[in-house]
């Protein structure tokens, strides 16, 4: 019997290479559920392939019967699902101030990250999302892509110091969640992981506590996403 | 019989002018709690009066024989010590996560209203005070105060843009906490109301999510930081 749940996650020109900050919050989920499923890789210029969800982007998690796109769904999908699994949130309260964290990761990091690896996703891609990615992004950033990169040697330190709120936190407990790891941790690291499939920046010095903590979320799961394929 | 519990607070050359962002979190924190308290003021200058905290800064909270220094101390002080009243985390994960918001409000939000603000705060100090305040903040900023505040027209656009992922959550929900208020509202207010107390700059505008919001919290516990003096 096939298993009852897939998930699409995007992917580059490699099939197996799966890049998406967001993808990887909900693989992670999904994981740290216990759960069973199957991944399909998606590009961008695949909107037929996930019209079924009414809209066109991933992740697109179809857990049995049910569709559930956007990664914050996904995660209050999981929570709500499956009770009796290892929790996301640890509870209504935590739910509600992982938002923060989750608003912290799109309004900040994310945007952090892409103008230092724009030019590295670029060359990943698969040639069908090439065009529509370079005029999107060129279009969203004001100038080509080998321009918003060409200054990340000196754009790192200030990414990195938009960091400091969780590397502080990190001085005080193992994981954003506490002593093991929540769906917040899995936010910030789906943001690096990102960075980490499609480029060999290093966006993090190895005497960074958050270099470490990206170590140990790696580890997770068998070391899931330390498998991961990489550019 | 006089009360048990005094919150030692920053306070101007008014002695009612409470302004440390770091004393309204303790403040709402013990009003969240239903708990009686007495306030004393406390001048930047005045070590020995605290020096029974085996510290020299405030807040200080004296809860019967207990002596709790230090705002993120007193918060988990009281969710530990009064369990059977309104939680201020939610839970552990709760608390876990709202550290993320804690250091947040000390690395972004505190930074970035400190250098609009300053001159102001300069302003309110009892004379005593104001040597010290002016020295250690030149240091820290290497300006005189008058200069770090010249151009707070300019400066306060970045700043609204650091509150982005208080206000993107405040999008979904009323509260960072969720449908009610909790410790990681007062931690975020406790930084506007310290500017709000000591100066008329404002730092949100009226159609912001963030000003409702403050509203919202100014209006808690009978309006009790409503009511409280500003210069």
């Amino acid at each position: 019997m096939a298993t009852s749940r897939i998930l699409y996650e995007l992917a580059g020109a490699n099939p197996g290479l799966r890049f998406s900050s967001y993808c990887w919050r909900s693989r992670m989920a999904l994981l740290h559920k216990g759960l069973e499923f199957e991944t399909i890789p998606w590009r961008f210029t695949e909107k037929k392939a996930i019209a079924f969800s009414g809209q066109g982007r991933v992740p697109v998690l179809v857990d049995g019967g049910t569709v559930i796109f956007d990664s914050w769904a996904i995660a209050d999908h999981l929570e709500r699902g499956y009770p009796a699994a290892p929790s996301l949130f640890g509870g209504a309260a935590g739910q509600a101030l992982t938002r923060f964290i989750n608003e912290f990761a799109d309004a900040v990091v994310n945007p952090g990250i892409a103008r230092l690896i724009v030019a590295d996703i670029f060359a990943v891609l698969h040639e069908k999302d090439r065009a529509y990615f370079r005029a999107s992004r060129e279009q969203r950033f004001g100038k080509s892509l080998e321009e918003v990169a060409a200054d990340r040697d000196a754009a790192v330190a200030p990414f990195r110091q938009s960091l400091d709120p969780a590397r502080r936190v990190l001085a005080s407990q193992a994981f954003l969640g506490g002593t093991s790891p929540l769906y917040a941790d899995y936010i910030l690291f789906g943001s690096l992981q990102w960075a980490r499939c499609v480029s060999a920046f290093e966006l993090l010095v190895e005497d960074d506590a958050l270099f470490a903590w990206r170590e140990r979320l790696l580890d997770l799961f068998d070391g899931n996403a330390r498998r991961a394929p990489r550019a």
